[in-house]
């Protein structure tokens, strides 16, 4: 891809490197990827976005002018969704690839070089992206979406990190300001009352407790340690966070140190 | 080495990240990736590689001249061949570290950082290769090829991707339009009819077939799945291609689930 | 991180990715790689340094300007000190939050984009680091020292690598150069004798041995193999390196396959 890049005249020096090790099937955490690491970059930033397990299959390709200013081009399977929301869409249009292919394809699995590079070149050198195909739709594309209810959160993992910290889709600023801990249930753990800490430190080596992450996520964390090896958990888990006080449930455990009043 | 090229006067926009995974000692397999990586550079490129087992060893340091422009530098190992025969081997120069070193140096175990990089950096300021060293001779490289046979191909796996897709170094060609499925062998696994698919999403999850993969080879593939797994294969594992028609051997099995008329 | 950095008005054209896999929580090792791979950098350097576990508690966040010129942008725990140190510390700063911060943070738990990489940008633009926030104090913070023995070093494994390497803290100089063979002892594996080789090549395939390494530190290696694995090392594993005669002790075994005389 770098080489397509170099080869249709981008400089070596605007190519910046996001990840080269997003989860190779996983397109919807990719996709909650993609939308942290990228949100931020200048209006002028052309985002190329390759994760692709239908690559040579029905899905189109597609770019993606946005409010904000960045343009978006991968395919069409929802990895670019979470990002171009948080954007702004403004127009969806097709890649044609017959205005950009000049040589009969090598292979069939590999758009990224072939396609999608090309394509992001002539972007990054001024062409418009409407001058790329014609107009067309985004797929739909269901972004797991938390449920707020009495007590607190339904959510689910959105990710699961290089240290093994638990990314889940609930806001941290759901919790307000004043919670200091909440009942966690990861898939098919036990119900533990935990820690809301304000860093890793806080919670002290193999302690398991949440934070509000670098995301501004809830985060289920363990000290120095792995919370999705500890509790068996993974993208899609789902993940119930209590912080608000309910009836106690008779035979349940409260693993609080230092169990509150109801109020 | 990245201090080395930047000390060396190189600024950090000409410099571009190929791969930091190679294999570790594998340098057959980073031969063939390094050639499908770098081979579509601009002219103005100089490839530095290093991956290089025999260091502080016997093993020649060179630059080779190439008829399409760029300019590889690394050890004579092997590394370069399949790359430098892919761009055109026009003269090979041995590196003389008398040259290049300006201080004692600090170990014997990375000679990219010492020789390589500040070589590399010579060459991208303008010093034609040949004022490297005198000239010398590419070592004698075996390049695992594949052999025609008349029911199709004899070859082996040049590499696993980190998918656990199977690179065989059977070109895709070879095949021509029309065939849509043929018999597979990995290694010692049973011989079987496959589907040859234009897409990882044509296979269907946990199908295992073939397809034409972006480097123009037959790949051998899993949907959303491992065959590195599936046929314990690796690199060298042998792979049998047939697609042609032959007598059917008495017992054995078809694995088509629509078996084909002899023609 | 790299958003931020761009945000800031730092061109990609001048950013230069150094590591992206540094051991998770392992400062320790983290900080000798960081020295290794650093150190060599142009004066007009910025060191955006981020492996941060205690991210969000106590520890400052500081800027320190040294003799070379570099400035060094991280967390207070240690990870700066052995390249600070290399380089020359002149004065240290911590950097704070009020003047770099424009705008809520999103989370605890990232310093690196929110807090550090703003921080480097502006020294990258010209700002001194003094400008930061006010002078403070490194740490104290313990780097493994080796000791020279009479019969050669004491020290430990300060790094694994990725082909399972050990890199010890004994300096390869220690040795001087007529050190043709050593006798080894690496935590609790057995006291042996080995050679000391001037490269992996001449180790021969799944021998163990030593080497001066590219670090200019003494290295403990198998040719082709891990010697992390054959001797069950980890980086803070004692290594005891003996390269000078001593009386035999009675019943020890010599592996040497060619026992040499007492001096």
């Amino acid at each position: 891809m770098k080489a397509a890049l170099l080869s249709s005249g981008v400089p070596a020096a605007r190519i910046v490197d996001l990840a080269h090790d997003l989860p190779a099937h996983g397109v919807r955490e990719a996709a909650f990827l993609v939308r942290e690491m990228a949100k931020a970059f200048p209006p002028e930033t052309v985002h190329l976005v390759v994760v692709d397990p239908g690559v040579g299959g029905r899905r189109q390709a597609i770019a993606i002018e946005t409010n904000r200013g960045p343009v978006l081009i991968g395919p069409d399977n929802g990895v670019l969704v979470p990002l171009a929301e948080a954007l702004g869409v403004r127009a969806v249009h097709r890649i044609s690839g017959s205005k950009l292919l000049r040589r009969p394809r090598v292979g069939t699995t590999f758009d990224g070089r072939d396609l999608f590079a090309p394509a992001a070149a002539r972007v990054a050198q001024g062409l418009r992206a409407s001058a790329l195909g014609p107009p067309t739709t985004l797929r739909r594309y269901s972004v797991p979406t938390p449920k707020r209810v009495p007590t607190g959160a339904l959510g689910e993992v959105l990710h699961v990190d290089r240290f093994g910290n638990l990314i889940t889709n609930v806001p941290s600023r759901w919790l307000g300001r004043n919670v200091s801990r909440l009942r966690v249930t990861v898939g098919r753990s036990r119900r533990r009352m935990v820690p809301f800490a304000t860093s890793y430190e806080a919670l002290g080596r193999g302690v398991l407790g949440t934070l509000g992450s670098s995301f501004g996520l809830v985060e289920v964390a363990v000290g120095e340690g792995r919370a999705a090896d500890r509790l068996d958990a993974r993208v899609g888990t789902p993940v119930t966070l209590d912080w608000r006080p309910r009836p106690r449930v008779r035979g349940e455990k409260d693993n609080s140190a230092r169990p509150r009043k109801r109020r």
